[in-house]
């Protein structure tokens, strides 16, 4: 059996504000509903080390999600960060969503010619079961001239967007070199892991 | 001056019945013509190395144009193949488009639960000028069930799809665990370097 129709006695709920994250859900086939939205303060100690925020921030989301489960509920949450590694010795850097104009093509810079990481944690969690996993995929910009950092920050305004870009976008096109791991991870969901583990999830209550 | 500005005083023919190579010019913002349709018989020497194949049919393509170029010309056409490794000593293998149902879920089990590359040579050529080059993503598909081999066929014709399949579609979703290389470049284009090169050729013409 497909696992949209392993998912019919369930209910699956996508607590996430992303459009893009919807897309992919839907695109996979998979029946699901929206989660209302509610608050989660996204913070994180301050040393956890870089390539571990997105799990921590997933479960955090999952935690905090206000309704309680029904018996056949399945809820998923996911967190995307864009992880820089550090230059002369100094540790990976986090890099968030940007705040303004500014600070977006300042970070398109620091992406521009060289290889950076991104990582997405997903938690899945029912009434008797939670788990947290994380994918993540290497992404290489060629070297970006200013004026295509300023013309894609004026044109998309990625203020919404982890490291000020979305790969699916204009940049994501002209810019890209290469990419080594899931390219709809870097969109914001591991799709091919999140089917599988639902796979398996579906038939561990199948046969229960 | 972004490319798209640089193209003005030139005229980009696509000669592709592909509509998502259509698409992926067209996201990545280059004003371009579709080239009408003409007839190319592709067939290449028996004994070209598999990596050499979409080299060879897009000079191929490029150079049945039945269209004089004018002086501003830049016609660009592309083909894509998929290849997958001999076993015990074979040699590699190339997949074309599937004839029919049969051969499509034939392909696909032949990719499942393995890596296999995907080529595409493309060819831009203007009146005085003609470059060739090819990219080389490799693709990894998880174990795939044949419930959903034949669900993909069935669902989504893959006979128009060298390997008898489209990243961006649902087994791509759900199917594939890890690309290395460009993702455009398995849906058919590989952009960036096609956007670098285009620039290099019209700083060419531009300083001339």
């Amino acid at each position: 059996m497909l696992l949209k129709d392993k998912l019919k006695g369930h209910r699956l709920i996508l607590a996430s504000a992303s459009p893009r994250r919807r897309q992919i859900l839907t695109d996979a086939g998979l029946p699901f509903v929206m989660a209302e939205p509610y608050e989660v303060d996204e913070i994180y100690p301050a040393d956890l080390p870089a390539a571990e925020v997105a799990e921590f921030l997933a479960t955090l989301k999952s935690d905090a999600y206000p309704v309680p489960l029904a018996d056949r509920d399945i809820i998923l949450t996911a967190d995307t960060t864009v992880v820089v590694g550090g230059v002369n010795g100094e540790v990976d850097e986090v890099l968030g969503k940007p705040r303004d104009r500014a600070e977006s093509i300042e970070m398109l810079e620091k992406l521009s010619g060289r290889a950076h990481k991104v990582i997405t944690g997903v938690t899945i969690r029912t009434p008797d079961r939670r788990e947290t996993f994380a994918a993540e995929s290497t992404v290489t910009f060629r070297h970006l001239t200013r004026e295509e950092i300023e013309y894609y920050v004026d044109t998309f305004s990625p203020m919404d967007k982890a490291g000020a870009y979305a790969i699916q976008e204009w940049i994501g096109y002209i810019g890209i070199e290469r990419i080594e791991g899931s390219f709809h991870n870097v969109m914001g969901l591991p799709i091919q892991m999140i089917y599988s583990y639902l796979n398996r999830l579906s038939d561990y209550y199948g046969a229960r």
